[in-house]
């Protein structure tokens, strides 16, 4: 049997749901780890075509004595619509799952998300396991009970609140990412840093600078050694927050940060242009720029966020080729809109984020416009 | 402002909603009752086109302060698919419902479970209150938070577990049904009546003995006069057992008596033969032949069942037409399969149900065919 190295479990604690979050090293070939948590006498795994050459045959090795079925998703955000969703339903009804099976994503964020809300609505609800394979899903998205499909016209338009009963998260496979996907999820790390501020912005800082000139991901994880400690600092403030509100009616709402000029641009793009962690990455400049004429979040900071979204070589201007006017015109399918007002998540000052409901047009047109690539 | 007049108002509460269900006459005209649960902005009320035209008008005025945009569905179960609930989906995003709206389902069964779906997953939940306008969804449908669009291969399969604000039941509405409409409902309180026994399966025998020659729905309210009550205690029925089981990991489950057969009948030809109400009402039969063979029932209460059923004018018979292992293949989708286990819900006798997973192929085989046409 292979051996796993676990660094850390999280319990994410919920009124009606308790599940823990294992992140270590080899939990994905371990199969007494892996039974734990699957009991059941069926298991769909959902994935996409490039993790399915990389995992998929001893994956299912592990699985070999009970009924596993696959469905392999084209890889991309641009897949997460209503015809992958019907994909997995047809596999379920086809091979005759029932009500007691499980659906396992493995995969990243998109994956995760479309067999999420598969698993929530397959006969009114059936078990789900998130085995997150991009350092995106590992800090944020596997994380949570956020499940989603993407509709044309806005981002996570359809979905669901629906918990899994386990995350594994298995810092080998992200080895195997392009060091473009690596870095997409250091988005979501910054954020996190952004809003805890404090020893967490300081080691981000840190593993940043130090890594701004890798060339793999291997690399990566050579030159700096606290990865997996952060990831798991990530997890841990996403469970807390998670505990607090599970269903986003308060402080759940700040994990936004940055998303919602970051979900316009992707719907812009029809999902086509950036991955979701560059997209997130452009957004966070314009939360700091937006922060500075609204609440006076000071230079320093806003040029500490274009320097740390900088080492980590990810986006950060809206090209000039994008109509801020239609930009703006698809914000209005933000979730955080309420009576008719669009709110973003601002920044005061290093761990210290909010919800405003009080920005203008003007306000927004001109923070956006900084943000133009030479500006 | 028009009267109303209150017969009944039932609180269901659960571990983190609590809603009520009101019964009386009138309900549908009271601007005042309708606005008490109705805070949003916005609105998309989903019916269907024969209910458009009797109610949606009046309906609309009471709304006419507030954002209120309407969906009108083809009439009828075979509309209750993925096609339906995008209808839903564009308008709302189209219109640009935000998360704060509230969808109102204002028709039968079929509007109930898909607006609901609709209400469950967009935006990952928004407001939804349910104005039940057949005897089924009245007695049955509305209550409870059971959502769901059908897939071609099983009935129910795509759907989720999502609570209302509020049920508003308006019995005035039930006389522009058509009778055979309004008698598919009296499936469903003839399935209450069984499951609970005693005084309710009196009343109900004792108001079918004397509506059996009625010619239309108004006739049968004149007729028997306890049919609100009737509603009430069905209802009362309901949330009881919703409190206990939400989620149908055990009571919750005998309130599928008769429908393991009904749903295979409807999905076997297309939801196109039968309502829904009439589906179950053979299966209420088929369910009576397999107690007897399975668990003993005796052969009166088996005649009383058929009985019931004759009075209320409802089909009890699978034509000869159907071929009975095609029907036995449809089972194999129920959600009630548990370990590759098709489970039952029984009938020991009135008020004794049960749910058996032991039942053969060969009793099975034995009750359908006993429930055929001309046996």
């Amino acid at each position: 049997m292979a051996k796993y190295k676990l660094v850390r479990e999280i319990d994410v604690r919920l009124a009606d749901n308790s599940y823990p979050i294992l992140i270590g090293q080899g939990i994905l070939q371990n199969k007494e780890l892996i039974c734990r948590f699957l009991v059941s006498k069926q298991v769909l795994i959902v994935t996409n075509t490039t993790l399915a050459s990389f995992y998929l045959p001893s994956f299912m090795t592990i699985l070999s004595d009970r009924q596993c079925d696959v469905v392999i998703l084209p890889d991309g955000e641009e897949y997460k619509n209503s015809a992958s969703l019907n994909q997995i339903y047809e596999a379920l009804i086809s091979k005759a799952h029932h009500r007691d099976t499980t659906l396992i994503a493995l995969g990243g964020g998109v994956v995760g998300d479309i067999a999420g809300f598969a698993a929530s609505t397959y006969q009114r609800g059936v078990n789900f396991i998130q085995i997150p394979t991009s350092l995106l899903a590992q800090v944020d998205a596997s994380v949570g009970g956020k499940t989603a499909i993407n509709h044309p016209l806005g981002k996570n338009m359809i979905g669901s609140f629906y918990q899994p009963k386990a995350v594994l998260i298995d810092l080998e496979v992200l080895k195997t990412l392009s060091l473009r996907h690596f870095r997409a999820g250091l988005a979501e790390v910054i954020k996190y840093a952004i809003l805890v501020g404090g020893a967490l912005l300081d080691d981000v800082r840190t593993m940043l600078a130090a890594t701004t000139d890798v060339k793999t991901v291997s690399e990566f994880l050579e030159v700096s050694d606290n990865l997996s400690d952060i990831v798991a600092r990530c997890c841990q403030i996403k469970a807390e927050v998670v505990q607090q509100d599970e269903r986003e009616s308060g402080v759940r709402a700040l994990l936004n940060l940055g998303h919602t000029v970051g979900h316009a641009l992707e719907a812009y793009t029809h999902y086509s242009q950036w991955l979701h962690g560059e997209a997130v990455a452009i957004g966070l400049y314009c939360a700091a720029l937006l922060s500075h004429l609204q609440c006076g979040l000071k230079q320093d900071l806003v040029n500490e966020i274009d320097e740390l979204l900088f080492l980590a070589r990810l986006p950060r201007r809206i090209p000039v080729s994008v109509d801020l006017n239609a930009l703006r015109i698809l914000m209005n399918t933000d979730k955080k809109i309420k009576n008719n007002t669009l709110r973003f998540v601002l920044i005061r000052g290093e761990g210290d984020c909010f919800l405003d409901g009080q920005v203008t047009e003007t306000k927004l047109e001109a923070a956006l416009e900084s943000a133009v690539e030479g500006e």
